[in-house]
């Protein structure tokens, strides 16, 4: 998407030569204008797939998915990292570790929303060690739901989460693929 | 605004006196279409004000936020409720408490994403007891940004939070207002 790849060069910052940051559009503050295009490039690779409902994660993927859910007409829900008290019902779970965060989050998303007939689009802002998009993917299957496919806003396809996914047979549409980062530099994938 | 308090009527869940849950179109399940006309209300409300930026709290605000965004042209700065290791610059920070949740959270906005030129738009899912909204007003203050106004999805004008703000002199426009709850049952103000 050529839109994002030249707001990721203009804006984005490679940090290292594995963190790159988007905090000026997509992580922290957003371009809602941005995430109108992303939501609708969404929606037109997966047009014909039937999806019945976009799952996410908090916080970074909200922005792009209720983008995509409001081009496509469906729902979307956002696992949660953890309980609060008014969510009460059975919930699906997962555990997700965050290599940024150095953490192991639960992620949880009630049995109410999410069922056997539905078909899944997973969204998520980054797609790198594969472990959000593999979680929500542990969901999708403990729902007996079908996975249309994984939609990712930015993947860092020099980590193996991409490739493990797509090995597995899973569909995954990335709107920019960041083949290497250096300090101050971002290559994209076919460059 | 009434197709809200409609969707209220039809969704929501008066778990006790304290507790409505709306889970399914706003905390966790997200109907993106309600979403548009939500972001569209605020707008109309804030449409004279000059806003330049929204500032939220993740999760529950950044969908209502986004389209708020989308209809006022701006971008969406969304609070994060814990550093992480790709946000390394200077912080303006909050306490906030959550009555929810139990827990006391550290709020944080980067200095890069909201300035002393910056005409500002708080939006929130809840108003209850005004906590997470008073941690945002400060930010905008640390900021030395100016505060237009709070836009609340929902609140519940039985809690002293929107009470305490007008009191405050600042404007709290909010899109449903809830004037008590029990077990299974909403009543609106004015009702």
């Amino acid at each position: 998407m050529q839109l994002l790849k030249e707001k990721i060069r203009q804006e984005g910052k490679a940090l290292s030569s594995e963190i790159l940051k988007v905090d000026s559009f997509l992580n922290h503050q957003i371009d809602p204008e941005l995430m109108q295009e992303i939501g609708q490039e969404f929606a037109r690779r997966f047009t014909n797939d039937g999806i019945t409902r976009i799952l996410t994660i908090e916080s970074s993927g909200i922005a792009p998915s209720v983008m995509a859910g409001l081009a496509l007409g469906v729902p979307v829900v956002f696992a949660r990292k953890r309980k609060s008290l008014t969510l009460q019902e059975d919930f699906y779970e997962a555990k997700v570790h965050s290599f940024t965060k150095q953490q192991t989050n639960t992620i949880v998303v009630s049995k109410a929303h999410l069922v056997a007939t539905d078909k899944v689009l997973v969204i998520d802002d980054f797609l790198a060690n594969g472990q959000a998009a593999e979680g929500l993917i542990d969901i999708v299957q403990q729902a007996e739901a079908t996975l249309a496919g994984v939609g990712i806003v930015i993947e860092k396809s020099f980590q193996e989460g991409g490739d493990r996914l797509r090995r597995k047979g899973i569909r995954v549409e990335s709107l920019a693929s960041v083949a290497a980062l250096a300090e101050g530099k971002v290559t994209f994938a076919g460059e």
